[in-house]
């Protein structure tokens, strides 16, 4: 089942400028972004700067980075949204739920009472979406 | 939303010895076992020995060693049954689909055109689940 990295993935393009995302926070081995497809509020997607295409050939060190920003944007968004809970997912190729090939973990604010939102790949709206980031961002500073 | 760790939660029980589970692998820090109301074959599940409540509360260092043993049984199962994909989920807290309040991940082996059973309640065979067990374990010994 082993596949190669595809370096024109949508994740490698944000990772090098070449198009736009929402970012909410970086440091030197992780990015987190906006879903542009979000599946509720709040949700957003932490990747590994190197390139791997999922858990199952990512480094172990970088997979540590990126666990560690995971908790950093769920201990965010719980504040920022004031969430009831927290749901974590990451999908290892297309039967695992896998859509884009670069390494990423989902980060879900949950709400009692209210299912996600199907994958349905609809653009949510920017506006809606910068707003977001921008109470997120605020939870990070004061976390 | 900060809750406290009971010490009486079935992970805690199994931890001390006190309730049998189906163990996989186990090292200094982290233990992983069959989840015994699986939502697919080989669903498995990787805790902290350390107590924590869910990933809200558990130290970096220990959830750090958790995701390290999510790799290794992610492999394992993708190995074990000739997997074509990994789903990979934490939950915390009820709204974000917790059950059992010491934090743990589901590592799920996934199959083409085969959905994820819902969460029933319903125990598997335990000879079904023995048998999964002695092929994981293998897995990992020859990875």
């Amino acid at each position: 089942m082993s596949q190669s990295y595809d370096n024109d993935n949508v994740f490698a393009k944000i990772l090098r400028g070449e198009i736009p995302a929402i970012k909410l926070f970086e440091d030197d081995h992780t990015l987190a972004i906006m879903d542009i497809m979000p599946r509720g509020d709040g949700h957003c997607l932490i990747i590994p700067k190197a390139p791997s295409r999922n858990i199952l050939d990512i480094d172990l060190e970088d997979l540590q980075h990126v666990v560690a920003t995971v908790q950093r944007l769920g201990r965010a968004v719980v504040k920022a949204f004031e969430a009831d809970g927290l749901t974590i997912s990451q999908f290892s190729e297309p039967a695992g739920g896998q859509v884009i090939f670069h390494t990423h973990f989902h980060v879900l604010p949950r709400f009692e009472g209210v299912e996600l939102k199907p994958h349905s790949g609809d653009m949510a709206d920017q506006a809606v979406l910068q707003e977001q980031a921008v109470k997120i961002k605020a939870a990070l500073g004061g976390a």
